[in-house]
């Protein structure tokens, strides 16, 4: 089944994408009714970050990183590299040269359900990782795996093209056809965090805010 | 069992609170006889926070936040929110509105054996947290808890006005009956400490300046 | 088979020691064919150190840390301390007193495959430590151990002397007698890779650069 | 999202997923190519059981199992429940009661990655059951899931009607499309096998049953 | 702290105790409003056992098993060891020695959340563990604890006397003032689980016994 | 460093051998000085075997198995393989195929720091394995390993030739040099503690036999 690089996929409009980063990970999550959440293993090697772009998936052996290599080749402006073992693995894929090649080519990150290394330099460069270790451990190029086909990362299943949305709170997945009316959403429901923060600031409770004290009494909550 | 808030906690002396606080958790635990202190998964969302509070206790269902939000009502100024699950969780039950909202009350901190989320925010409102997770994952409210009441928070038995002390050692419970003792026996410590360090900084050695030498040697050990 | 302090062990050349620091763990690892790094749960108190020096070893009992006061005395200018539990433990062996006593000794670091506490205070001695945890956990000194023995420490076998070479990516061991050979693979790799990272920052595929086309298709790589 | 039941699933044929019981997990998963292996942390409650069946799938919020009283309603005779949180979680979901009447609808076991209860009653039933983990922590009925959708469990991305295999060496999916092909190909590795094993069990070396001796020498495998 | 072993203990009635064990972890846990349940990581060393007994606590250093010893001694018929270590250990306090002493003075089993050995032994003895980890580490004897001083073990706080039924679903505990209560609850749901078995096993689904479908409704749940 | 067969190793006397699997792990454990032990996560199969024998070792890439099949003809009858991945891994390396070949050739059993497969089949053959995971992910043939060179298996430094003691406790090691020597030691421990149980069967408590009321209460235990 391995062995196929698929070299033309979709992928959603850059307006929107740009439009679910400045939203972040838990506003697009909850935008799209809870769903779409990377493990909470996947962080970030260095705080601060938040991305979006287009998912150009990696389906890899373990402890084998060659098709990262021929993923590169198919980065567009904008992508981001998603990476999945084929089994559990937390070997360093992807180190300082591999992101300067992805960088090169317009590369906004990468996200990988295994290991990274060269974190220092990779900080540097403002090269943003998730990932479920930093691990020196060297990979070989031995097995073919395969690139832009469909995957399970850290528990998500991913298309290539489907929206990356990624933060110091985790990773998001959104499907790419749903991306601009995910992005309504979470705008819609930033605008109206913007005023509930004011309240909240100036002391108003969130039990008052969202109306919550008949609710409470109607279950039983018992105050003594 | 669950459904209950209790409204009105004993706290341990603001000037105590603030005085264990400095002390911080690693010279707190030893002063108190090494008890208390939180499992080591309970880790700060950013590094160099150092506070003490009251607890005021949540026991929430997994998944469910509803009774942070009864709990934000009970929080006085100098009190530290301090979350049990019912059941293992990593859920994203707090994030920065509900740190608005708990800020504007005089909230200290959060700690919850559970997952947060909306980190860089907190991180910039310098609202601390320790967690077991970070994680965008939302959470319903359907089903209640209680407040106030006495949990087990990451393998420590809390009850209310306890004092919670947290840095990044990690989190250490005082007893309210026994806080102002054993802050004088952690501030005994660090005076005793400082001379120490003096000494070791000059290098004497620990074996000289605790006499050690000669209970290793009848212990037995071996120079070769 | 505990008890034992050896007193005088040979350690690699200084320039060496130091050669190898500057080529960082990544590369040293790959350098000496991918062998001798320690368990990625080997994590760094604080980002951004990179030190190398001669190995002092110590095998200790689980929470007991009397045998790293031993150890101190037997610390050279360029010495790490690399600390093994002789079962899992996390408690906290080591703190800001001993890291204060190991610094006037000119030790560079701790390597720790349990815990270790008072971490803001490290942090601004700048004394760096790679543990499996942070944890205030607080130990006795009442069973003897052994210093500069074999041991193995997260996963690699090390002996006293060993040079250890330790960043934000993890830890590597490379042996004493073999320090000075891999120092030469390392800085030949680094030659080379500053190179590749030119052709690669200018947009050169490593597809190109490494040759790959020819085997990948041979091994039967489809792009569709 | 949720809150979706889809009645009517298409199944493979009968003699196909009962071949691929007989086949096993392990066999299947080679015989596709190595794919649609669920995490190894899916274990069986007790030892010995082999079967396979049509998914009917449950997609549950954390701590709630009201979802898996509204998919036994969808069993056929055949079935396997298969159940993925929303969010991580080891609470148990499933006991001998809810055992009892998805057994009376013809159901062959559960996957769940989660917990699961009662298991001295579901050994005695000779209900297998394959889970993240054993665990009396019961379940609240509040928020809805839902039931025959596509989901996510332990890593694989499973439809409706796609084939579960599971034994001892844990659980693989099938996709219902490819059951009879991928039937045929485990039945001809099975035959295989059955060659080898005895000519293994007369002492003739893999090494040379499969002729591996040429190309490990061209390796640079060295026999000293 | 340590270096307490409190003598006297109330115990619950032996015929409440014998009860409790009857209905089993699940139940219990049930009828008690879904408390007291110790972390799913407490397993038992073989399947099949199912028991209650009174705790007799054990706050024990890591890594060392004297407390152990002292414990033995104030055990009484029907008694069940239960200990916790001051620090996260996995060593194995216990093993047919010792099972042999506590077996000859009427001990029922052993809780620990630490590790346990010689469990061919014990399971032979048909002395039932239930524990973190079988691991054959031995221990030494150099620091106190303490015995019948109240504990947190694997998540829940136990007093010396309450009561802890434990069998292949875990462990629970009793509140010894609240055993004879819980009793009647948990016999209560036995007595309605028998007649809800039978109705399910008829084929009567949970949905129509629990009058679920009017709620499912009105929540929003969809047949598609 | 990869690459490398040893095929002449020394090993113990049968005898010597014999004598240890008699003993079982924890007692050889004690007897030798509480070292040897690999850690707790390798776990056996099926549980009841008993078994010593002379490690041929393996260092295998991860996810890699060829070298499996190399080392299988190194095999004399009485040996034991130890397989250390050379990064972690819970990969199925081995099934009953291998089993087949290596019961041909004498092989007494597994110890993997990794996964395996075919369980059943190996329960059957009564082919014992102690491994880090059960788990049927295939592996590929693409890199070479080493057979009989020192390895770290499961924390524990293993040389070809050393002693594999493993029971339903775990695996230890015993240096083939030391191996008469420990034999000694843990039969004489074993008729010591025949001796003791009978004792302790009868009532008499380990306080008494072992003599140590004077120094508990010397170390201050307060009876209350």
């Amino acid at each position: 089944m391995a062995g196929i690089v698929v070299r033309n996929i979709e992928r959603a409009a850059a307006e929107v994408i740009d439009g679910l980063a400045q939203c972040g990970v838990a506003t697009v999550h909850e935008a799209q009714g809870r769903i779409g959440l990377l493990a909470h293993h996947m962080r970030p090697i260095y705080p601060g970050a938040r991305v979006a772009g287009s998912a150009v998936t990696i389906s890899a052996p373990p402890g084998d990183n060659w098709m990262v290599h021929v993923a590169i080749e198919q980065l567009g402006p904008g992508d981001i590299l998603v990476l999945a073992p084929t089994s559990p693995c937390v070997d360093g894929y992807f180190g300082d040269l591999l992101a300067t090649s992805a960088q090169a080519r317009g590369c906004r990150g990468l996200v990988i359900d295994a290991g990274v290394r060269d974190v220092r330099d990779l900080t540097q460069m403002q090269f943003p990782v998730w990932s479920k270790a930093v691990f020196a451990q060297g990979t070989v190029k031995a097995t073919l795996g395969s690139v832009n086909v469909p995957i399970v990362c850290a528990g998500v299943a991913i298309e290539p093209g489907d929206v990356i949305v990624a933060d110091d709170d985790g990773v998001c997945m959104v499907k790419r056809a749903d991306a601009a009316d995910v992005l309504k959403k979470a705008q819609a429901r930033e605008a109206n965090e913007a005023d509930k923060r004011d309240k909240l600031a100036a002391g108003t409770l969130g039990l008052d805010i969202y109306d919550m004290r008949g609710k409470l009494e109607q279950m039983g909550l018992k105050y003594v």
